[in-house]
């Protein structure tokens, strides 16, 4: 890592998302520079960083890149969609990135991530690639109905993941992807007892930390609910941190890794996703965490020691703030979830659409109900739901 | 208050400092808009917002802060520098200052607090008004020698308040400062056990909090380490959390007010000195409470429902980082410090030059010794000490 010449580092993150905006929040008091690379001047990280700070230009253009890049120590992220040849087109170009191009491809590239860790003995639901629909029709048959299709590039919260019943839903699925030039990995449907996330912040010389295992609720392929430490034997944890330890190792990544795992029916876990970056099933670090994920991530992405990832409280539940039906803006309800103990809010300056991610809230408790009610409460009332 | 058009209230914050800064930090998640009102546009809080949130201006014109608190639904402080009359101006041009012009002079013209709290019947240290160097001598010789002296308006970290051992040495002072225009109060010397700090957080409708008694420790007038909780008896923390609550009710303090208190070798506490704004006495509060000074005192100045002060670790330490001697930047020597546990570093994006407050350090840990041993030690590494 090259600093800049007065000693303190420039750290350049691509993308300018709430992650960004809460790497911005964690680091101010390390007194370290933050640039964001911004599609926009109004992103959700650009409005609360100085405008020096704020590099408006295309994740998607290596010239952007290459400009954004000029000016930074060390280049992390905050989603994985910079084209791969990009990345590694910026490293030939000798500029450190952290994650670097061939960690980053395990959150990129899911067939990579499926061969590269089932090759190396980590458990994965049993995949195949789908080159014509007779692949996704064979692993149905083979796995049972229904199967699960996945696009190998750039599905998120539930964008790129099908669930598909029979042979005909597999052939119509396969006819609309290939007309969109989408790739697809077929998967095993998994019996799921539940979903847990481990995440890990790495340092470029291997030494890691890891937060403790949080469950993850998702709806419709959407995480709502996290839920701290997650209601697993003390057994079925333990193999889960060294399972995502191992992953983390092997994947190379530097800066926070999350590993999403399936927790079966039968007791066995597999890995899910991998997220090179902080990723919000670790939200709640912030206030339930020593350190938080972000504040670890950016320390580890600039080879800095790692804080503790200790809890702060017995139970922490996170629940995810959605833009309400009618517009609402939750900034003009803070009261209402204010006024619950142990709540924590945290709105990411995005403008009101319903369904979209505008924030979410953390609260701390002495046990998982009351932990979890709180952020129910809390989430409701910046929505104008009613629980009752 | 009124509240923008579209619901978000703006907080405008007359003063750029670390204070500022801080409060930025500490109220991202809520999604508020803040802005300040700078004396440049690279004061340690400007340099971490969006230009269009710094209004480069000067707090000691009244049209400078006119202009600014047009803007703003609310108007709150990171100094209590602004002149009084300015104060008084703002509110009657129908501007919502908070704390109020009223209450801020407590903070501002220390007579005014004296006189006003003893008439109150609160426990204050004997004073008397200076007017010629007799009363500053009288004082003397009827408290004890040697006397304190302070400057009514202006002082703070030391600045503005002199020890004076005899009769020679007031005769002196007087002619000093009245040749510079400043008006002194004489103070009895009190005879300190140790000073503590107890903030309050109050809604303009009188609701409040308060954190644990906080234990002050000073050098040469400068607060330089923190102690949480304060180590004196449970009923001498609640005597002071009783006297707080009810100084802060009796000034009408809106937002954080820390009250700062001797504890006399006899026992007795006095009310040293009143703070209208977040105050460095509280900056464990970050990561040592559930929720921080700052939020607290943004979401009082808003009217919003206050957050739990209860402490998130059994011990607490802060000790200041005062630039060096030679000159080396703290922020280049991160890694010293982070690498000890329990560590939480707060740098405030100043400039190094010799003895500048240039950020601090907060260790949690299960007892005090463990605490202000990591303190130090991280205050040290930033600043290159050798503490062996």
């Amino acid at each position: 890592m090259s600093i800049s010449p007065d000693g303190v580092p420039v750290l350049g993150v691509v993308g300018a998302g709430q992650l960004a905006r809460m790497m911005h929040q964690a680091t101010i008091g390390l007194g370290i520079e933050l640039r964001v690379l911004s599609t926009s001047p109004v992103d959700s990280a650009a409005v609360v960083l100085a405008d020096s700070a704020v590099h408006v230009g295309s994740w998607d253009e290596l010239d952007d890149l290459l400009a954004f890049a000029a000016g930074c120590d060390v280049v992390t992220f905050d989603h994985e969609l910079v084209d791969p040849a990009h990345l590694i087109a910026l490293e030939d170009a000798g500029h450190v990135l952290r994650p670097g191009a061939a960690s980053e491809l395990f959150a990129q590239d899911k067939r990579h991530q499926r061969e590269q860790l089932a090759a190396a003995g980590f458990p994965v639901p049993r995949f195949r690639t789908v080159e014509t629909a007779d692949d996704l029709v064979a692993h149905g048959d083979e796995t049972g109905w229904p199967v699960v299709a996945k696009a190998i590039r750039g599905g998120y919260d539930g964008r790129g993941v099908w669930m598909v019943d029979d042979e005909a839903a597999a052939r119509a699925l396969v006819a609309e992807t290939s007309a969109d030039g989408v790739q697809l990995l077929a998967e095993e449907r998994v019996e799921l007892a539940r979903e847990v996330a481990v995440a890990v912040a790495r340092r470029p010389g291997g030494e890691q930390v890891a937060w403790p295992v949080t469950e993850t609720v998702q709806q419709d392929g959407i995480c709502v609910e996290l839920l701290v430490p997650a209601p697993v034997s003390e057994e079925l944890a333990e193999e889960a941190r060294q399972l995502a330890a191992a992953v983390v190792d092997h994947v190379g990544g530097v800066g926070v890794v999350a590993v999403e795992l399936f927790v079966t029916t039968d007791g066995r876990l597999l890995v899910n996703e991998l997220a090179l970056r902080p990723h919000n099933s670790m939200h709640w670090t912030i206030e339930g965490a020593r350190t938080s994920q972000f504040q670890n991530h950016v320390r580890a992405a600039l080879d800095l020691p790692l804080g503790s990832t200790a809890m702060t409280a017995p139970a922490v539940a996170t629940v995810n703030v959605l833009g309400p039906e009618d517009g609402t803006d939750p900034r003009t309800r803070l009261a209402g979830a204010l006024a619950i103990e142990g709540v924590a809010v945290h709105l990411y300056g995005k403008s009101s659409r319903p369904g979209r991610k505008l924030g979410h809230v953390t609260a701390v408790a002495d046990d998982h109900d009351t932990a979890v009610t709180r952020a129910r409460q809390a989430a409701a009332a910046l929505t104008g739901q009613d629980l009752s």
